[in-house]
């Protein structure tokens, strides 16, 4: 199968530490790279990673605090010093390219490329990108200040076909792509041979979802239903619900909470608050409720 | 004596790597902190040199390329976290202040801590700050936009009265502070005891000079003449000597120039171009022109 990875650059949050970043990810579907959220620091440790800059064509950003995106004018110039020509697409809340626009208008007035402003309405589920293998829709989520996840989902894919039935039935290369897509194929003697025994179940189409930053929202689980892999915010412990409920973040316990009613297979821990050391009480807390939690760390890569 | 240290939080150029920062510097005089230059992660390599955040109030900002004050609203916004109280000085090229401007109505609204922005003329040799104990002065350089560097200087010290005399002539703790000043002393039976004889000479009044960017100027060696330590950028080997005066930077020898020219005590050079796998052909090539050259690197504390 293509890869669909999720390569984590920082899960810390609005306080730096050192041992976490700001926020942002770098989502990998086949050779298309998507960032997810810049914060301050986002293009070192692209750097550090070893992650291609230049394959980077759409940046998601979840909301306006300076921990998501404080790290995207660095990014646009470097971009721009290294003689970038691909288009570089940016989807974020429409005030976002107002707050920059003094300083694009200063920074990037020769740089090569186009860059492009999405607005979205974060209180809106939306597909909000799409190619011929992927669909990005909102997630929208409950904060401080408008705020939305992601949801990364793989389009269905085409039947496997079966090499020994190709050959049997000598089946002609401009014929497979359809037989592929579900058609049956018709013999030089005109016998039909029905899809089922020329082809076989294809990939599982696989999917993502990012929610950060947000209060526990339940109303997000029917969207997220199943998914592969889940990111949701876990700011705090169980130790620190009522700053986790007046500063609208969730606990451990609540992104838990989410994977399992939302049935996803497996959940990821991240925007750690600046006060805890080590973060296993928030992972035991986590798998107390779902046990196929795991905590992000800078450089490391999940597969999906 | 007080201290008086340089600490390098970032040395490297426009372009990140895995090895160097963008620039910025901690200058440490006696208790105060005084703050060169602001690149992208600076507020993370505060964290990773464990310097007292808090104790910054005045930052002094060379120029407007990104990778010398992109880290600056990161700062601004963790100081308002951090619920700082104290106000906070920039100097810097007046533009600055208009290209932040919709970032700070929009992420400083509610800081607690005045923000003062300080126009500098770079094109002028003059003092922008001054206390009771230093001074800083713009240097003005040449690069593709207006660029100074800074002189911090101490001032004057006084003379250190002479234990043993305080007590011989029974000095009482009301005259110690005009005699430390070069007063005379007159005893009780009206004799007038002259100053050399009460006090030694005041401790030497350092000083540290920041350039960079700049392509050589040599008009700085009168303003920097004797400097105990001097920081030049030295973003190129002679043998990018050519790209060097293209983009308004100096080499590693240029640097060392300056240094001798100007009767320095010690040359420190940074700013380093990213195609520097290591920087030992800069530091050989400086050495061979100022032998009293040194490598800047973060975590680096110099002492004056």
């Amino acid at each position: 199968m293509e890869p669909f990875e999720v390569h984590i650059l920082g899960c810390g949050s609005a306080l730096p530490t050192t041992r976490h970043n700001a926020s942002s990810q770098v989502v990998k579907i086949g050779n298309k790279l998507f960032m997810i959220d810049c914060g301050e620091g986002t293009q070192l440790q692209l750097r550090r990673g070893h992650v291609h800059f230049s394959f980077i064509n759409h940046i998601f950003i979840t909301h306006l605090h300076g921990d998501h995106c404080f790290g995207l004018i660095g990014l646009i110039s470097t971009f721009g010093l290294l003689g970038r020509t691909a288009p570089l697409h940016i989807y974020a809340a429409p005030m976002l390219e107002k707050i920059m626009r003094p300083q694009l208008d200063f920074y990037c007035k020769d740089i090569k490329y186009p860059l492009f402003f999405h607005g979205i309405d974060a209180g809106k589920q939306e597909i909000i990108f799409e190619d011929n293998t992927v669909t990005v829709e909102t997630i929208p989520l409950s904060h401080r200040m408008p705020c939305c996840g992601f949801l990364f989902k793989e389009k269905p894919k085409k039947r496997h076909l079966l090499g020994d039935a190709a050959n049997y039935y000598n089946i002609p290369a401009y014929m497979r792509t359809a037989i592929k897509e579900g058609a049956d194929f018709t013999t030089a003697e005109g016998k039909t041979i029905p899809n089922k025994l020329l082809t076989r179940e294809p990939d599982p189409s696989r999917s993502y979802a990012y929610c950060s930053d947000t209060k526990p929202c339940p109303a997000i689980c029917k969207q997220i239903e199943g998914t592969d892999l889940l990111y949701h915010e876990a700011t705090f412990a169980e130790s620190e619900k009522e700053r986790a409920r007046q500063t609208f973040h969730s606990t451990a316990r609540d992104a838990a909470e989410i994977a399992r009613r939302a049935n996803v297979k497996r959940l990821i821990i991240g925007h750690y608050s600046s006060r805890y050391e080590d973060e296993s009480v928030l992972l035991s807390e986590a798998r107390e409720v779902f046990p196929n939690s795991c905590c992000t760390d800078e450089g490391i890569v999940f597969h999906v």
